[in-house]
């Protein structure tokens, strides 16, 4: 039995405080990691406040893990106790389905949430199905890794999920947990980059992380001044958007890839969509190859998070601050 | 001077009456074609009527011509007189911009409608920039080669575009024009077929042309039923679905797209296509290569519209019984 200091929300909506809980020995295919860094995920509060209707309390945040492996079971072999890892939102997968054995774990149906039914980061141990706890490999330090493991494959799964190519024209809508590494990812991938802001503020980080022009996300005319350039706009954002506005500064064969969860349905005009030939998608995270495959190209790339850090023992500060809409431009708890 | 005898609207949903009009000697990279067959899509229909707002009368319909040569301009090296060819929704496009030169005409910004502020079909000349009137192979009859030219290359360029592959599980929705000619398609293609009909009556018929299984379009349970098993759905109806559960019948990485030029916006739902990673697309007719391409996937497989003829005089008493949703499955009136 290992012992975990964490912090948990009670109940609903609840500040987080000292929670501990038992775990029993690692199973066979598990790992323990012993967590030095976790980052804090929008989807982090989404789950305290219940707003997807799955959490349950006490609940233990955090799914952007980083730390070294305490503990293997007895059939891990890829992993021993010391490596460096991360750990995003899945913590496992049924590894026999479909989905899983093409490499899609991150689609699989059973897929395990790290913070659903079971408890996150935001503690001292957190554990894993082995396959999930990804090595980092140089030039990823561990203070920055965390973000990339839900944040960062976020945007960056689209790229390879759907081949897009380094010559592409690219826009990011929101500069925030995510949009800041998409830029990043974007910008080293070879594509030109815009950046969609509604803060005048963030104009000139977003140019220096990689944008290589910025617009006004809620003008219509600025939208308009593009129509028909972009091959590709990947959206962080979770409120709605001009849809039509942003379908239209598509070019023909096009892509609007959702990756925030708009609650409000998205009111798609088929005509444009048809004589454009262009598509609206969505993804959640990646697989751990697709991890695996981003770990790689942020350590050749120097793509990282620009972080803020918190002591694990202000997570409610932390999570204030995030709620503020204040966090630049991702905040990490360092254990 | 030529004189075309061809059938015109003199105005907004009026009937046609047979209308003389003179074309000038034709030009260097344009020909003539001698209608012999010539198609009636939904899409005449809706020029007549002006639904679109970009019909301008008096208006000759007709956008899917089959018939010989009859003329070349002095730069075509690539068909003569008497040859057999086609003739679908476009006539002609600007062969210069990005789109044409990379092989997208279709999707060209000043592609020219044949029935566009221009005369089409409905006549016993109609005149194409040549690229457009593409060669008859063996094995397409005449009598059947118009509907291919815009219904037929509408559901079977998404399969080019998207590289659908022959082990998809593929749905139809909508069995008429262009959906009896998709299920044929898919079924060549080598795909599991699930035909969606609102008839009860083309049921059979719907297993004749390929389908392996038929359900009711507007049956939540049926859809219900099916959930997270179509890798591929064609929506060739302009009524609004039940689009979520269409998208919850798509498997993972699942793909609706939509040919049908529904009017109401589509309210889709980011969570469900986020979480399964789908995508939803649109795309018109196809290029002049694309075209090629499935005329000669249509002659090896016997691919073929269902057709009822009328002769080309008798074209209102076609429109009407169109209209009427009469048509099994596709109208061809001959000159």
């Amino acid at each position: 039995m290992t012992t975990v200091h964490a912090y948990a929300a009670r109940e609903r909506g609840a500040n987080l405080e000292p929670f501990e809980y038992e775990l029993p020995g690692v199973g066979p295919d598990e790992v323990d990691i012993r967590v030095t860094h976790c980052g804090i995920c929008h989807s982090d509060l989404s789950m305290i406040d219940n707003e997807w209707g799955f959490a349950s309390f006490p609940l233990v945040p955090g799914h952007e893990a980083a730390g070294t492996v305490a503990a293997v079971g007895e059939r891990v072999t890829t992993l021993k106790v010391g490596d460096r890892v991360g750990l995003g939102w899945h913590a496992g997968a049924c590894m026999s389905c479909p989905q899983c054995l093409s490499g899609h774990h991150n689609l699989c149906p059973s897929g395990e949430g790290t913070i659903v039914g079971r408890h996150g980061g935001f503690a001292d141990v957190v554990r894993a199905h082995h396959a999930f706890a990804i090595p980092l490999p140089e030039g990823v330090e561990s203070g920055d890794a965390g973000p990339l493991f839900c944040g960062g494959i976020t945007v960056f799964n689209p790229l390879l999920q759907h081949d897009i190519k380094p010559t592409a024209r690219a826009g990011v809508v929101g500069i925030g947990g995510l949009g800041h590494m998409a830029l990043q990812f974007l910008r080293a991938w070879g594509c030109h980059v815009t950046a969609f802001t509604s803060s005048e503020a963030k104009g000139d980080e977003a140019k220096r992380m990689g944008a290589h022009e910025v617009l006004n996300s809620r003008s219509d005319e600025a939208l308009a001044g593009i129509a028909g350039s972009l091959d590709l706009i990947i959206s962080t954002v979770n409120v709605p958007l001009n849809w039509d506005g942003y379908i239209a500064a598509l070019a023909p064969r096009g892509r609007l890839h959702v990756v925030g969860a708009v609650l409000e349905p998205m009111p798609i005009t088929a005509f444009p969509m048809i004589g454009g030939q262009k598509s609206i998608s969505g993804s959640p995270v990646g697989s751990p190859a697709s991890i695996a495959t981003m770990l790689d190209f942020a350590a050749r790339h120097g793509v990282k998070p620009v972080t803020e850090h918190f002591p694990m023992a202000e997570v409610n500060g932390a999570l204030a601050h995030l709620k503020a809409g204040k966090a630049r431009y991702r905040i990490v708890l360092d254990a």
